[in-house]
């Protein structure tokens, strides 16, 4: 038997994760639209194994523009335009709940899972800004609780469309005229609180049984939407305590309504930040923090504690009135995680901005291959982590150091896989295909 | 300079159009969903320079499954994932504007159109059918005038969005930190009947403008829409007198609201059955009609009609009740053309269904390669046609056959192209890049 193995998800970003990535001399300008890089990006990581590449997403500009590549590719798309440059890597885009329709979106994810033969992943989220609700005819956001109550209704639909056909229902009889049997095709009928939908799907079902389910949300509303459908789970973390507490959580939620918690994968992000000495990471590090415009990440950080730029002072502390608040309504784990690593390092707003500039929050370590590897095993065997979402500062420099310096080490300790063993995303992250809910067993002879 | 050139545009449908091709025995019975069948059928017609590849589609299952694939690949998926097997041909899907929403279909289309450069197409329906709004949570579909004011509305808010770029805005300038100019990335503040959208897109302005604008639908509001939206349009005719009819009823209303009629292409459907004398393709006629299950057809044609299955009687005429009715809600010129057939000819339900079966209401010839090349030309010049929606009856033989035998007696007449002139779908259809509305000109110094 082989011991644990590590999960590794490249979260892939145009020119890198770090805010002012673009600005390097070696980066693309117009990495974002164009598909040559996210190609050689899609390539790298599945030459070195990596169970999957993930696209994050918002139907809505972020911020002007004026700092930074404010838009992207749709992601679906986008990841479907990879299907033919790749083979077996798994491919997980980011799609709402709240601004899309159950029927259509079902039948778009099950489309890329069959094209790609069964390597679809959804990154499930439910929209937290107004700017996205702007976009979509709503004067207001729907509140935080009654996103995820949509969510699960919008979940228990794509299920069962996707269950909609039995594997067995084409039975392509030529002779007979007989295509398909209709007794393994199901209407759904579904009457609920958000959607009516009669069904059935108009698409095979999908080769993964339907797509890998991945959530990102880390408030209370979001732990209960994962522990109930989630099978991969990304997360921002600072500290490993938090992350283990997240994971204890997350297993724990999991087994208290029944499933099996190594059915859910959990994810941290990590940001390397990777030199051949200490020094060399950390100059990297402050070459990138140089690049930062302040006034970008100020703005960013308004929007996500939901105040106004202008109480923010970038050499003071966050104010006590952001500091005292229960909590917000958009990001609300993300909040709470700024707010708290704000307060514990006692951190000018400046200061701050500095930290979450690589990251936005996610755990940033600069240092060298074997140090960047140190903390990955750590996390890994301390139950803090099933694996990583590995995101690179700048890209793709910051996904080629991961796999040259720090994949090997990881290797040769007998963590990480030399090769694919399946074929399918959910193979990748060791999870079986789904059993179909409507699935007509046939009655045994007695 | 040539002479006024032939459009071709493959209309692909799995193993074929004619309702009984998968039954054939060379046809792939799982082409539905085979990536292989369809990268086959797309370079197929890119090395013989068609102009585009097109995909009809509804978000619902078409009849029970029992006799034929009832549902396929979501059209703008499968168009995305062929995207790397080619690199000219333009590339069209059917998508809804009463079950999508503005701002997340601009966006799919303008990333298609980005990650192919500039080979995306819309062909835009209102969906007929009360199957599609059984998906949707509608107790009843919106009337056929509310589905193209619905349309109209969709058109304007997606055409304000793909121009909320200028293709200037883009600066990228690394030293002064500036990536774009946010002065020239447009709200769009849309607030109107059935769409409230605030904009910008958050994709930059799309190779071709916009994709290629298609429309088929020939009701007289889809003939209205279609003059002041399309570029395209795919029409279904039985007889040249009726084309002509057509065509100058289009390109009528497009100069009446101050549009260049030359700048909408007018592209019946034809149905080529190719043998190599008459005789041979009748008999291939045959065969296929032999084929057919005449319960599948009853079925569908009581669809289109609006009338109970069991109305119809096989070796009968239509009812006088509906040879007499003025109008339907749903397909209203695909009933009118039926209706019209029918009396015309004098047929029983039974030899409606014949006619039908291979092409659903568009014009099949039966005949020598020569014998079509003749039809094509003459509604080419005599103000029937700009070119032709070219549907095999049966996939890829009925694609092939017209490529080998009756393109090149078109090319010998210098009807159609040797080879692509241009590399976007518009440049292939001697179309213009649109100019963008939110322009800002650069003042000029006096
Ligand atoms: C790695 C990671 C990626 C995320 N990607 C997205 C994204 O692409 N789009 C989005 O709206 N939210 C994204 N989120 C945020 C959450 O999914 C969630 O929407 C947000 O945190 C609000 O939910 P919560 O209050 O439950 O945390 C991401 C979070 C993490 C940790
Ligand atoms: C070649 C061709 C292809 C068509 N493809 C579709 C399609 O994919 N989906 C659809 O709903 N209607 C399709 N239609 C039908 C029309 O677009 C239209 O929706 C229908 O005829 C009702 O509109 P009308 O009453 O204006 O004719 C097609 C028509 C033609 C001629």
């Amino acid at each position: 038997m082989t011991a644990r193995q590590l999960h590794f998800n490249a979260f892939l970003m145009e020119a890198g994760h770090h805010e002012a990535a673009w600005r390097l001399p070696e980066s693309n300008v117009d990495a974002d639209f164009d598909l040559q890089h996210w190609v050689r990006l899609a390539k790298l990581a599945e030459d070195a194994k990596f169970d999957s590449l993930f696209l994050a997403d918002g139907p809505a500009l972020q911020g002007s523009g004026e700092f930074r590549p404010p838009g992207q590719l749709e992601p679906l798309t986008l990841l479907t335009a990879l299907v033919a440059a790749t083979s077996r890597i798994g491919l997980i885009a980011t799609v709402s709940t709240t601004y899309n329709s159950p029927y259509n979106l079902a039948r778009r994810l099950a489309s890329v899972d069959h094209v790609s033969g069964g390597r679809a992943g959804w990154n499930i989220v439910t929209s937290a800004t107004q700017r996205e609700a702007d976009n979509f005819g709503l004067d207001f956001t729907l509140g935080h609780g009654a996103r995820y109550e949509r969510a699960a209704e919008f979940l228990d639909v794509a299920l069962k469309l996707w269950d909609s056909w039995e594997d067995e229902a084409r039975v392509g009889d030529k002779a007979a005229g007989r295509f398909a049997d209709p007794e393994r095709i199901h209407p759904i009928r579904h009457r609920g609180q958000y959607f009516r939908v009669e069904g059935a799907l108009n698409v095979r079902r999908p080769p993964q049984g339907y797509p890998l389910l991945v959530q990102a949300g880390s408030s209370d509303d979001g732990k209960q939407f994962a522990a109930a459908y989630a099978e991969a789970i990304f997360t921002a973390h600072q500290t490993i305590e938090r992350a283990q507490d997240f994971y204890a959580d997350i297993k724990d939620r999991a087994r208290r309504i029944g499933r099996d918690p190594g059915g859910i994968k959990v994810l941290p992000g990590i940001v390397p930040v990777i030199g051949s000495t200490e020094a060399e990471a950390q100059q990297l590090a402050q070459q990138l923090d140089d690049l930062r415009v302040p006034e970008y990440g100020l703005l960013q950080l308004s929007t996500i504690l939901e105040v106004p730029a202008d109480s923010l002072a970038l050499d003071e502390s966050l104010p006590r009135s952001v500091v005292n608040r229960p909590t917000v309504e958009g990001f609300q784990s993300r909040a709470d995680l700024i707010v708290e690593l704000a307060t514990r390092e006692d951190l000018t707003v400046r200061q701050v901005l500095s930290k979450l500039g690589g990251g936005r929050g996610h755990h940033t370590v600069a240092g060298t291959p074997e140090q960047i590897a140190d903390t990955i095993t750590t996390w890994f065997e301390n139950g803090a982590a099933d694996g990583f979402n590995v995101m690179g500062p700048a890209l793709p420099s910051g996904l080629e150091a991961f796999i040259e310096h720090v994949l090997p080490i990881l290797r040769s300790r007998g963590l990480f896989r030399e090769d694919y063993t399946g074929t399918t995303l959910r193979e990748h992250y060791g999870l079986e295909k789904p059993a179909n809910q409507f699935h007509v067993r046939e009655l045994t002879r007695v």
